[in-house]
């Protein structure tokens, strides 16, 4: 068994090669809503040659620099990080009681969580094809956890749609796929299809059809015991002599169509989001914590650097120390990993060429942001049985995620109350005070749960444009510029890589920033065993 | 929010009731595959009223029994158990190594998996649906965790289809998808539904189409980055400079078709089977435990039943001690919950009705064989990305289902190499030594994962029609025995009345053993305190 897909012949893949750019447009499209997600990691990195004591220097101790420092100071080099930030990870980043930040701006939040909840105001999940990143969790001993993506008993919403009323994705899931097959199968049985589908062919789509979407004999799918099997019940199976169960009435596809409500099936289906996907049990720091494990004694934390330089010798960058704020201080090596998210390098000085420094410029930065919202118990598990997962809605908050961890509890939970990616509802909200992001973030969100307004606490709301260490969520490549500059902002630069999620295929994603560090870290030591 | 699926009127309710029984046909075959599943649990029992010092003897210490014994004796009642087994739980029931089991036939296994690995011959799996078990494991303690029922990258495997290549459930279920969307989006243009679906309705059915099948802008699916988006890649995306992503090429609908490899996809979207699934950290039989933890001083264990008595007075139920193999005992009580599975039942002398009697000996029991493999690492994970979740086949195991717990872990695991549910092969493999079952399931098993033949440790395998407290897994209704004998099973025979999955409409699960014995105390209730 290999992980590639069957089926996938050397012949085809050439004529593939072409399809790719055709579909270049769609691919934008999915990458820019952090969609593209795959690795083609093939197991540890194996830097083979002697570095003979070469330095460097690694700028941002995030997965990208963590696991350069991990692999360039295990293959002998001489290794330092510095780091804006007073602890590990980056965006890796999780916020528990206690905590404090301080977003541009100048507004200050303390998260006032009770022990044991937390929010990920960054990445939140991992799928199981990030092979990268599964292998150093593995290697760094994180324990995971699977993260829900879909939670079929979760909802649906749309503001203009059966009244407002949320749907159970169950409904939609279960009354689309049903009338879409038996729309198929009528239209089959009706020899409409005989060019497509082959005599002996069209016998065994009826066949599929009938047990795919839950239609009965005649190929209908109704109100009935074989829908209920699937979308659920009005009145349930039971015990004893109140046992006999009642179906329940499917939407009507027409309704469905109208409501637009199809448009978030697909987040249930795609690569990206599919079982079995995973989050680090205690937070997604986790991973940020354990690699720090590792190589926390070469980062110099609280280090905002102000100043890349390069000659035939060596790189000098110089940086301040925020604690102190006192005189500019310098590091210098042989060589530079620079991880530094595009949007505060664009507005460094640095000593590189014309090409690289149009890539640094060309890539705006998503906006993104999330909401994390305690409440005095976990209703959403009591009152409707909705364990993990998410709900997705028009309103401005766009998504409500229901903690995938102390399922069934009898405590507090916190609830991911809103998750604006991209779009004018992102910038609306990050041009709010933070106490007015949660103050919408509950008030929208008591239109889905009415019982957020007696079980609220307390919330906290991260902006990533006012994120001081990044200026945004992250890289929003467009084809335009993939096509222009990738290649010239991944290129080794004198004595200076770039890595991270930017300088990969898989922005937005940990895996991106693992294996574009991984390649930086290859070349680089391809040229430095050569010199 | 209520757990209601929406759109159900009154008035189609009543419509509705008719429709129930022309489908039973369906019905009964989807509960003898043990998929019926929902509850209509509202809530904790109140048993309201003063039993006066009223005693019940209860038979089995089941969840069934447990339940009863833990809600009579809070509601006053004289409370004992009576339970064949030395442990509590019943079928609810886990094997770790050392644990040693003597089937009917005198074969004696003892399990040998390394610490912390388990097998449950049982149940394993709890829907989000099952309301009470829920309700009980919240109540009592029990630690839950995800049980992953579809994990897009685990198999489907047709031993004549695809050479007898296993194919990954993402591809067969997102190439379906695909093609079938496509099919219906061709005719829908070619203005072959215009009967069935309205023009402005047909326009946002192709829009949705293409959405949710990956289709093209002609809405055509095939090998491109829309549809590697679902299915995966050929080369995934990357980081740095070989970075750029290959699309597969789909599987051909025919091929699909051909191999019957569809039959499969139901099982991921029943609601049975539904996100989120759970199963208790550490063991099904946790569950027992924490019962027991709270009824066990009322459990009098090794007590085999040998015969029931009753009349105006009481019921005498006679048992022998099988630690000390003498005298048979008696035990007496006012009124008598009786969970023994009907086939050791329908062996006992009972002083019962006609009718009751008839019921009980209409239910066979379903064959059902479960074997555990340990493997000496998780090869699944590490070599194929395969994390939980339930692999299908034709071969005779049917299934492998990969551990739900421990990922991305270093150690050893343990496969269900097999879970025959019945059918010929269930027999089958019911009439080998045990020895011999797990000597088929890793030959059959290594055909999927060839790692079998180097990783494989130990086995164990447990057939339900071997169990001496069962002689069998669960009850397997007809429809004809429903219709004639179901009621008459449930109701309360002078002093006696039955539960269990078999007197419920949730047959093979947890939840109709609970709501079962709900049902049966709280008529058994009522009957007391009137009198």
């Amino acid at each position: 068994m290999q992980s590639e897909p069957a089926f996938v012949s050397r012949r085809d893949l050439l004529s593939l090669i072409g399809a790719v750019s055709g579909s270049a447009a769609m691919y934008h499209a999915m990458t820019s809503l952090g969609f593209a997600s795959d690795s083609g990691y093939k197991g540890p990195i194996k830097l083979e040659g002697d570095p003979k004591g070469a330095s460097v220097l690694i700028l941002g101790a995030g997965l990208a620099g963590m696991t350069a420092a991990l692999e360039l100071r295990k293959a002998g080099y001489q290794v330092r990080i510095l780091e804006f930030n007073n602890r590990p990870g980056g965006r890796n980043w999780t916020l528990r009681g206690g905590d404090s930040f301080t977003e541009l701006g100048g507004a200050s939040q303390t998260c006032e969580f009770d022990q044991g909840l937390y929010l990920n105001p960054g990445p939140w999940r991992i799928p199981y094809h990030h092979r990268a990143l599964l292998d150093y969790c593995k290697r760094l001993g994180v324990a995971l956890e699977p993260f829900i993506q879909l939670n079929h008993n979760a909802l649906l919403h749309a503001t203009n749609a059966f009244g407002g009323a949320p749907q159970r994705i169950r409904d939609i899931k279960t009354d689309f796929q049903g009338q879409v097959s038996e729309l198929l199968a009528k239209v089959t049985q009706q020899g409409k299809l005989d060019e497509a589908v082959t005599k002996q062919d069209r016998e065994i789509l009826l066949q599929a059809l009938r047990y795919w979407g839950a239609l009965d004999n005649n190929y209908a799918y109704k109100a009935n015991l074989i829908s209920a099997e699937f979308r659920g019940y009005a009145k349930d199976p039971g015990g004893g002599l109140t046992a006999v169960p009642i179906p329940g009435e499917p939407v009507h596809l027409s309704e469905i169509l109208k409501s637009r409500l199809w448009v978030y099936l697909q987040n249930f289906a795609r690569h990206s989001f599919q079982t079995t996907m995973f989050q680090p049990v205690g937070g997604m720091d986790m991973i940020g914590k354990a690699f720090a494990k590792e190589v926390g004694d070469l980062i110099r934390y609280d280090a905002k650097v102000t100043r890349i330089q390069q000659d035939d010798s060596g790189v000098t960058v110089t940086y301040t120390d925020l604690k102190s704020a006192g005189t500019p201080q310098q590091a210098k090596a042989d060589w530079c990993v620079c991880t530094i998210p595009l949007p505060i390098l664009s507005q460094l000085p640095l000593e590189i060429g014309d090409r690289m420094k149009a890539a640094i410029d060309a890539v705006p930065y998503s906006p993104s942001v999330k909401i994390g919202l305690q409440f005095k118990r976990r209703f959403w598990e009591d009152d409707e049985a909705i364990y993990g997962g998410i709900s997705y809605t028009d309103l401005p908050i766009r998504q409500i995620a229901y903690p995938n961890t102390g399922f069934n509890g009898a405590g507090k939970g916190v609830l991911l109350g809103a998750y604006l990616f991209d779009g004018p509802n992102a910038y609306e909200f990050t041009s709010m005070t933070p106490a007015e992001r949660v103050r919408r973030a509950v008030g929208f969100g008591a239109m889905i749960h009415p019982q957020y307004n007696a079980e609220f606490e307390n919330g906290i709301a991260i902006a990533w444009h006012r994120v001081p260490f990044t200026l945004g969520c992250a890289g929003n490549w467009s084809d335009q510029a993939r096509g222009e500059h990738y290649e010239n902002l991944c290129q080794i630069d004198g004595r200076i890589v770039l890595a991270g999620e930017h300088a990969s295929y898989i922005p937005a994603w940990q895996e991106g920033a693992i294996l574009s560090s991984l390649d930086a870290i290859s070349r680089l030591h391809e040229r430095v065993v050569k010199t």
